[in-house]
Order: C-alpha cells, then structure tokens, then sequence
C-alpha cells in the first residue's frame, strides 16, 4: 500500500495532481512547512529511517503527542505514507523527554540541554537501528521533530545524526499589532488573524496552523493584541477570547501574553488614577492578574506600551518607568509571569533629539527594575528605519535585562510588496559591537545574557502575519517571520545561511534554486537602503502611511515629525549632526562613540546619521557626497532589477502561482524604487542646487509632480 | 495513464489524500464547484460520455475556452482524469456557439435560448453519440457546461439530454458594499475580496474563481463598490484597478459597474454644484464616462444611492431622481452603459412614516425615466428585516423597470454564524402578489419584465462575500449566495429545490445527507423570524450594529432611529398601525391594500407591520395575542435546537472541518436565539404588564441586565 501510494504521489506530481487541491496547494498557506513529495531516490533512502513514530508510553505530554502527529504529516506528505510502524524496530524514530522510562534507560546527555533543547541521534536499540528524539520537555521533543522534518525537508541524510541545539533566548516572541477590531497596525497581510468576534467559540484551523509554523522556528509566545492598547482587551470577555487561543496554542509551547493599557483601571475599574504608588491601582492589577491566570494557567505577562506618543503612562503621576513596570511585575509575579516594558518613548513635549530620548529616560533607572522585568528595547533609536545604528541602551545597563525589539512587518520597507529579506538587518544589529565590556560585548551577547548574567534573556518581533491566505502579504515576507524565529533561537546565526534554509524548505532543496534566491534575499536589504535612504539617511518617508518617498515634508506641528528633522539637507549639505549639537554620540560607550563622533572613522553607511557633511566631501570611493548619493539612489534601482531579472531565470523552476506573485511584486518594486530615487533626487537637487553627475538619468517627473502624490486608503494605520 | 490516474485518485481519497493539501481541502474554498471523485459506479457510466472535450475551431471565444478548462477541471475531478481526446468521437462533449460551423451544422432551435441562454443535448454525429453544448455566445456555452458538470456532481445521468434554459432577468447583478479602505459595510466575511492597494498590478487567484463561482450561476454583473461611494472610485488609478477585474471577469461573462458619488463633479472636477441640469455637471459625466469607457469598453454602467441617509443628490438641487438619473443616463447612453437607481430613499427630515417615503418619492415620476434607467427597489419597505411585506413600489411604476435589491448578507439575521437560508425570503417576495393587474401579477413577474412589457430587468443581491478562506463567513452562508444567482436567472425557482440543490453540490449527493440539510435550511428564516421579530415586528435590533435586540431603544434623535418607533407596543398592544395613522396601506393596489388593512384578512406573519392589536386579541389559533408572541418566541429558540439536533446527525457523512464550523456556530445561534427571545419577552413583559403563559421558561436575566449588554468592535459597520 505505502509503495503505491508513493507511485501515485509520483503520478499526481507529473500529472498535475487532483485539479481541485492543486488549485491551492501552492498558494502561499504552507509556509516552509510543505512536506511535498521527495525525489524517489530520497524517498528510498529516508524511508528506512523512519519505519515507525514512537512515542514512550509513559508519556502523556501533549507536546509529544503533536511532534508524534507533525512526524506523522511531514512523513507522510514526502515519503508517500506515514510509517506504519508504532513500536521500536529498525528505522523506528523514538520520541520522548528524560522522564520517560525508555529515554531514561538510553543515558542521553540531556541536563545540558536546558527546558527547551533537543538531542536527535542515531543509535541502537536491541540491535535496532533507531533515531531518538529526546529532550527534558515536550516541546523540547517537538522542536527535535521539526529539526528532523526539515533535515527531510532539505534532502539532507538522517542516517547518522549527533545533534543538539538549545535556545540562547528565553523569550522567543511575536509582537501581534492587532486591533480589537481586526484592523492591524502596520499590518500588510489583511486583517488579523483573530477573528475575535467568533472567539471563543470558533477556534479556526488558521490558529492551529500558525501553532505549528511559530513551533517548527522555535517561537514560544505571543503578544495578542497592539501595544497601543484598549483597556477591553483585559474585560472578561475578551480574556475569555485570549484563553481560547492559549488553548491551542499551549501543545505547541506558545504561551499567550497580553498588551496592557495603562489606564485599565480608570477605564474598566472606574478608579480616579493609575498612579502606580496608589494602592487601590496596584490591588486592580493583582485581581486583574488573578483573573487572567484563571483563565490561562500559563500566561505570559504583559507587555507595556506607556508614555510615548500619547500613551498613557507612570510619568502622568510623575512616576518613573521603573515604578509603574515594577507595579505590574508584582501583580503577576505570584503566578510566574513577566512584564515586557518598552523602551521605545518619546514625548511630543521633549525638545531633545528623538534618539537620545529613550535613553535618557531609561539609563538613570538601571538596576530599579524588579526581576521579573525586562525592557523591550528596538534595534535602533529611531524607529525601525531601512538601516539604523544599534540602540545605544544595549550595553548601557548591565543590572537590567534588556530584549531586542525587531520589526518583522515591513513598515518603511515597502510594506508587502517589496521583496526585503531582513535576517541581513537583524544581523547587523545583533553582531554590533557595543564596547560595553570591551571587544565582542555585542548586541547579541547583551541579550542573550552573557554579557551580564542575566536569566530573563527574549527577542520579540513585530509579527507580519495576517488573515490573507499566503500569511505575510508575499511569499518572501514569510521568510522575515522565518529568520526572526531562527535568530531569536540563536543570535548569532547567519542570515545568509538561513536564506538558503528557508528557501530550500519553500521552493525544494534545488540549487538551481537555492543559489540565486539567496542572492537576491542577501541583496535586497541593501537594495532598499539605497533607493530609499542610503549612508544614513532615515525617516525620509510619507507623513502617516510611511510608504512612498517625501523628504520634502516640513510643515508638519512637531520638529520629528517632519523628514526634514531628519535629513537636514541645506544647500551646504546634509545630515544630523549628532556630535556637536545632539551628542547622542555620547549615549554610546567610549569607543563606539569616539568612532561615530569622527566622520572619518565613521561607517559611511552610518555616516548622516551622525553627520552632517558638505555636499562636496570626499567619499571612499574617491566621489563627493553629492555623486555617492545619487550613486546609491541609482544602485539601488539597478539591485532591484537585477533581482527581479534572477526571479525571471526561476520561472521554469517555481509552481506558476508563486512565480507570478513574486514576479509582479518584484515589477511594483522596480517601479516604487525609481520612484524613491527620482522623488528623492529631485528633492536634493532643488535644495543642494547641484546637477545630476554626468551618465544620471533624470528624474521621470518634476518635484512638484513628486510631491503632489497621494494614495488614500494605505492598508496598514 | 487515465485509468491509473483514476485509481491513484481512489486510493488518495482512501489514505487521506497528500497530507499537505488535504488539511485544506475542505475549508469552503471551493464553495459548490468542489468536483470531488465521484463513486466508481458513477464514474464508470460517466466516462462514456466524457471521452473528449472538442471547441469547434473556428470558435475563438474566450468564454467559450474558459468552458472548456473547466469541463477538464470537473472532469478530472470527478472522474479522476480529464478527457483525452479533442475531436469527434463517441461520448464527446461538443462546445459552440451559433456561428460555428460544426454547430451550425446541426440545425439546433438556438433563436429562443436569446443572448446566454444554453442548450444542452444528447445527439449522434456520424453515428457517434455526443452530447452537444451549444449557445448563441460564449457565455452561453460557458452557462450550458456549469449545467452539465452540475448534473455530473449531483450524481444524474447525462446520456440523454435535452436541456435548454434562459435567463428570465437581464441583470443578475452583485451589489458589493466595499470600501475603498477593504472594509465592507454590513460586511461578515473578513476584508473586501478586493484588494484595491495592490490592483491593478496584482490579480488574486481569488478573482477568477469569483468569476468562476458567479458564472456558475448564472450571475452576469458585480458593482465593485459601496453605494455609499466615494468619489476617489472614480479617479484614474481606481478605474485602472476596476479596469483590471474587469479583464479577468470578461471571459465569464460578468461585466462591471460602479457606485458612482452624486458630489463627484464637485469632489473630483472642482465644480461648484452637482445640479443635474447644469451642463457642466453633465459635461463632466460624460466626459467621466467616456474615461471609463476607454478603460472598460463593456462597462456595465452606474449604481446611484441619492438623496438617503445623507448621501448627496439631485434633490439637493430641488431636481428629482428622474432628474438625477437621465442626466447620468445620458452619459453612459453612447456606450450602451445603464444606470441603476435606487429607490431606498428616506430623509431623515420628513416625518412620513418611513416605510412610505420611497413610493412618495418616486411614483409619481412613472415614466420620466430614460430608456437606460432601472429604478433598484428593496424587496420591502424598511430594510431588509427578517420578514417586510413585499415593496409598494412594485406594480405601482407600469412605465418604469423595476430591478429588485435583496441582501444576500445577513445584516439584521445573526451576521455570519447563524444559519438562515434566504431561499424562502426572495420565494415569498417574488411570488407576493401585487394585483397590479389583477390576480397573478406576481413581484416575479413585474421584475421580469413580463408583466409590463420591460425588456431591462434585473435582480441584485447585496454580496455575502469577503476575504475569508469560505467567502461567506459560513458554509451555509455559500447557499444564500448560490440561491440568489439561481433566483435572479429565474425568479420563479423553488426555494426548497434550490436548497436541495445546493446541498447535493455542497455535501455530495447523498440522501441522508440532502434530507436533513434541506429541511434546516427550510425552517431556518422561519425560525429567525420567530425568535427575533415575530408577528410583523421588524427593526428592534441594537443601534448600529443591527446585531443583538434591543427592543427598548427609544432615545434617539430622530424617530425613525428607534425600536419603539416600528413596535409601538404600550400597555394595551402592539404594531404600527398603517391604516388610520399612516395610511401605508393605500400604497397597494386596491385589493392587497383592502387586505392589509384589515386585521381579520392580514396574514398574520404580517400582522403587527400593518396594525396596532390588543395584547388580548384572539388569535388563529385561539391563544391571545401575547400569548401567540411568547409562543412564536419560544418556537424560534425550539427550531434552532431541533436544527442543530439535525446536524449532528450528520457528524459521520460530513468532513470534519466543515462540520465542526457549522456545529460551532449552531451553538451561538442557539445561545443568540435564547438571548433574544428573553430579552424580547422580558421588554415586552414589562411594557405590557402581563406575565408569562404557564410553562413559559422566564428570560434568564433581569431586563436591565440586557439592555446594559454591549459588543464593541462589532465587524460590518
């Protein structure tokens, strides 16, 4: 039976498949978790190993059981049919955690891999060959399965395996923007995935599916709703709602957390303040909390979102971050649970530098955080820009866990149309030098705690999943969702290693494939830098939608609001001059600030971050500023072309639903880049008075035509 | 190839299909055009007819190949492959329109089947048996194949046909309330299936097989946006977005219109005024038309809400809708474009009841309408209510078309999860007789033109259709799009065949499955009648939301806002009385109106729409009238538990998703039907002053306890 199946499977490929699944099969929904047929020669060669999925019988872990049915699946999907076998022979692949009797008996060096690790090794069992899972829970066991899966997944042998892999991160989190009403803030994808109206009694397929696609990267939790708040999202009925998911959720080891705002108690418990140091606020908290751990025995904590763009915050009763983050950390610490408090604040009111703000609101209160807190802090001081350098709060204090904040959805990157592979962002940041201890003190060592010793060590990232049938708006974007899950296990892994992962496991393990994928994957972060804000330019963009090009934006009520803050383009020259007349150079440590504060020493991909230097500068390559500008704008254009011209090498490659997508998205791109670098360009040529160098086309229009551009109804606010 | 084909298909459905795509497989995507294999018997006899699939060459229509494709789609499907051969040959399906040289050859009476009708017939061809679908266009043959592959899924011989059937209306149109932002008003079903933002560079699978679904009942139009318009739909960029579905929707014989903003002229040209009689205004239309034209060359034309609910009109200008809508008529006219007008007008400064406004606003301008002009009536006077005396206009306009308008969307019926069949709704209002000219002037045959010799008609369904993966928000939801395209090609359809039929498509045509489906589906709009609004009440649900009920609502400012308003119940009774204080009777024809304003000869579904009764009146059945109301109440609550004991039944024929969905959401519409039926009955105990009959289980909760219930974030506003 299984060998005609897998003959019929062979048949269904070559023929089409069964016309009415295969319309869908190749829409986007599978993500990396596809388990297509494998050549045949594969198929052979893997299916002596994987003859029965056996699950200790002493083991009623719920997650095991879930690895046993994902085994099930994947094996079944690549191999033709599930192993049939149900009890240890040769080729049996056994699951279970240290306190199963038969895992027990094998003497695996599990006690290192911590509560979330896994070991997958081959070895032998009364004479039997067999492959073992094993780990000291059973997520540990279900993350173990997926490594195996995709081992498949990637054509990769399973014959001799020796592996153990343990998560550098605690926290290993999805920050969802969603609204109550299933609008998503900075949402690409359609609507939330939350259907909350028809929670908690209908519990979709969708939450299921997402539980395995967080599991199978090793994702651990996630944040339901939007950081900017509404106080129903902690009433009863929405609680209610929250459980229902962390029901499903909870096989899979994704605890729920929750958004907390800040004036709940005002809004819901009808108190006159939500001053952290009244103790009828803080009372409101712990029933509050109570509540929520009756519904949701696990959950995770709250993440606080307070003082920053009119939120409401501790600082409204002259309270300190500290004391109102240390209020809540008390009110679930009973139960376990932590609170994630952002660091991400800047007051309308505060005249300083916007990237100096968070810092200095946050470094004088290092060491007053209560243990079960730790400071959600971005990756740059800004916000989420196309480049920014590291926040200069990692390094800057010790005596207080900090966790990385990065965005996944793509909010000033061309938001789901633009092919923009972020693992070369995160890891930019993650392998920044902070100095805080000296050479190596990185951005990864402070938050995965080795820097500073600390246990409550997580990455969150601001989630680009959606209700729309592919998840993430492009196929692409799944593969920021992917990286995120990756790096969060293991900061220090390589983006361009993991591009050619993910494509394997989307598109098969062909090189003809995998090659120029990773090409353009590792290309085109940099390609978005340079057709929308190259050598350090930021925040160049649309006032609200933070999409097309408007560096000409200057009239807006508040200074950072405007472009023009940023750039500080004059007929002089252009940049933020961060060392005389902000210093937020000094935020760094000695030796990171004294190489920002020099222009010379200065990154030039850093350099108007910090600088503001004449149009006529001498760069590296010999050029001024002004032609390394235009340069940039014009290579970056020139990337996305030459991306979009290796996509077009794929189409004989890739399923037609897929190639198409991309292939559009990739033409909307070329487009929307020339579209930067004309816009831009005829910004900075009306302000720098210079002429295009020599070879430059023209922009295809005139600044006023650029400016006159407007889209209502963006998706996204 | 085919028949190892076919076996593998067989065995896949035996082992589950591939893993990967079985786990969505059935999601409701593929709504009633599933083409599952079909049991082997079946398959075996069917074969024989089903050896090739020949387009005669010299036919290059598009729809006519898009008929081929999806005979192959079903075919292979159902049968497990698809034909092979290509020419003439025993059990061929031959496809052709009139023009045709192979079909011309047959002599077929194609003249009566008019411009999409379609026949189908089992003929010989050189002593080979073929079967025969032949038109006189494209979108005939492509009408004619859905019929055959429908006969095929429901399991009904296709060796000796003679089928030949024709559209009774001209337009079958979908109203869509979408927004540009992706919201749809009264929307249940996620996001707009429109995905503006990414149009037109972007075209979703999901718009062919919109396309697909619509043809496959015959539906030949779809207004893509709100009749609350903006009038950015009408710039270049949208026109290119509308221009770019209506190249996919051309092959399937659906043309596209707009909801077109009265105010544009002033929004978009900058003129001063909207005034149908300026000719600037017109000016500007037509050369907007012309723009669209170029765009869209079969654009089907404009749909105009005016001067209601605060939108914009001619009246502004004191013209009237004749005014209005020829000025648009002129526009479109060179094009052969139309325009729909609708008649669901009420202001909210007129103190006439509202149910007699429309007929007020527009009777006396019976035949001042152009020859391109549809007036678009609801099907009753208010909106939509689970039951409304059919409209006054209807009979009432001789010299004018009359299109009707129902909601497909369930607005004011439980939203997307309770199960409410519309079949029985669009039959009562069709088959209502106005006595316009005596007995038998049915609204069906008003509609159709029959009555008054109109050769425009039409029928338009307000879409139940979004983003969600199952379109409608439910599966049984599909049924209500699929009756109303049946409706709409003939208004005199059954509603319980209709349903039968769709069960069969849905489900399979299995008996035990059919039966029980058709009988819930039957009892479901009589049983939301019963548990919301009985008796002829109507419009006593939760302000805006139109949700939850909310009997009591009396405070807002205008009347007509008001519960109260349509109930008027008091401490001696209940209903509108619309004989002495309106006089809304006298809008029917003398007969109908002599019988409405009766109570003895009022129908009593109708009773309360019509009169004021004592809540010790004598009913039917001899109980009061009060009693009679507990008693329909509590009837509803029965026929939605007796439903749902009918479904799971059904748990081991149907897929387990599918069935898991509608069981969900069976327990909310029972829950919703309880809420309703006790807060009805504890509102309207406490204005009558009576108790409950004995054995009558009291409300639950205390009617403060009701009226203090609220739902934000509600979907669909």
């Amino acid at each position: 039976m299984g060998r005609l199946l897998a003959l019929c499977a062979t048949l269904f490929l070559l023929a089409g498949a069964l016309p009415a699944t295969a319309a869908h099969a190749e829409d986007g929904y599978d993500l990396w978790l596809r388990y297509r047929p494998l050549p045949a020669g594969l198929q052979t060669l893997d299916r002596g190993h994987a003859t029965a999925i056996v699950a200790d019988v002493d083991n009623r872990d719920p997650s095991v059981t879930k690895a046993a049915e994902e085994l099930k699946r994947a094996l079944g999907g690549m191999l033709g049919a599930a192993p049939a076998g149900t009890d240890i022979e040769a080729g049996a692949i056994l699951l279970g955690t240290a306190t199963d009797s038969r895992i027990r008996a094998l003497g695996l060096p599990l006690a290192s891999l911590g509560a979330e690790g896994y070991l997958i090794r081959s070895i032998t069992i009364e004479g039997k060959p067999v492959t073992v899972i094993a780990a000291n829970s059973g997520v540990g066991v279900l993350y173990g399965s997926f490594a195996l899966i995709q081992r498949l997944q990637r054509g990769q042998p399973i014959d001799r395996l020796d592996i153990a892999s343990t998560p550098k991160l605690k926290l290993r989190l999805l920050d969802h923007w969603d609204n109550l009403d299933r609008t998503v803030e900075r949402g690409y994808a359609g609507q939330s995935i939350w259907d909350w109206w028809k929670l908690p009694d209908f519990k979709s397929q969708r939450y299921t599916d997402y539980a395995r696609a967080n599991a199978s990267i090793g994702i651990n939790g996630t944040v339901l709703n939007n950081v900017n708040a509404k106080a129903d999202s902690l009433t009863a009925p929405y609680i209610a709602k929250a459980a229902a998911l962390a029901d499903v959720f909870r096989p899979y080891g994704i605890k729920v957390y929750l958004s907390a705002r800040w004036s709940a108690p005002i809004e819901l418990g009808h108190l006159k303040t939500a001053d952290p140091l009244d103790p009828a606020v803080a009372a409101w908290w712990k029933t509050k909390a109570d509540e929520i751990y009756a519904a949701i025995p696990d959950f995770g904590g709250f993440l606080v979102k307070a003082n920053s763009e009119g939120q409401p915050g501790p600082q409204d009763y002259h309270r300190n971050h500290a004391q109102g983050a240390n209020m809540l950390a008390a009110a679930v610490k009973p139960h376990g649970g932590i609170i994630m408090w952002r660091a991400f604040v800047y007051a309308q009111e505060n005249p300083e530098d916007r990237a100096k703000q968070a810092y200095d609101d946050f470094k004088p209160l290092d060491g007053q955080f209560a243990d079960n807190v730790i400071v959600q802090v971005k990756n740059g001081a800004i916000d989420f820009q196309p480049r920014e350098p590291f926040h200069p709060l990692f390094g800057a204090m010790p005596k207080t866990p900090l966790m990385m904040e990065f965005q996944i959805t793509k909010e000033y990157l061309g938001m789901a149309t633009h092919l923009v592979y972020l693992g070369p962002l995160y890891e930019e940041t993650l392998q920044a030098d902070t100095w805080a201890h000296g050479k190596g003190s990185t951005v990864a060592k402070v938050i995965d705690g080795t820097l500073d010793h600390h246990a409550l060590t997580g990455m969150a990232g601001v989630a680009n999943i959606g209700s729309d049938r592919d998840w993430s708006g492009s196929t692409f974007n799944q593969a920021n969702w992917f990286v995120f899950g990756r790096m969060a296990w293991n900061p220090d892994a390589s983006a361009k290693a993991v591009a050619g992962e993910w494509s394997e496991l989307t598109f098969g393990p062909d090189p003809q494939i995998t090659a120029p994928v990773t090409d353009m994957m590792t290309i085109s972060r940099e390609a978005v830098v340079n057709y929308m804000e190259p050598l350090g330019l930021a925040h160049m963009m649309g006032t609200s939608h933070h999409y097309g090009p408007a560096p000409w934006v200057h009239e807006l009520a508040r200074p950072e609001w405007n472009p023009v803050y940023y750039h500080k383009a004059d007929s002089t020259g252009i940049g933020f001059d961060r060392t005389r007349t902000s210093n937020a150079v000094a935020q760094y440590a000695p030796k990171v600030a004294a190489m920002f504060a020099d222009p010379r020493t200065t990154p030039e991909r850093d350099l108007l971050w910090f600088h503001h230097v004449a149009w006529d500068a001498r760069m590296a390559s010999g050029k001024t500023l002004w032609e390394e500008l235009v340069a940039h704008y014009t290579l970056g254009v020139a990337q996305v072309a030459d991306m979009h011209a290796k996509w077009r090498t794929l189409a004989p490659l890739i399923d037609p639903e897929r190639y198409a997508k991309t292939d559009v998205f990739l033409s909307v791109q070329l487009r929307e880049a020339q579209w930067w670098r004309d816009a831009c360009l005829a910004y900075f040529m009306s302000v720098s008075g210079r002429p295009l160098p020599p070879g430059e086309a023209p922009p295809a229009r005139t600044l006023t035509d650029y400016e006159a551009i407007s889209f209502p109804y963006e998706p996204g606010r």
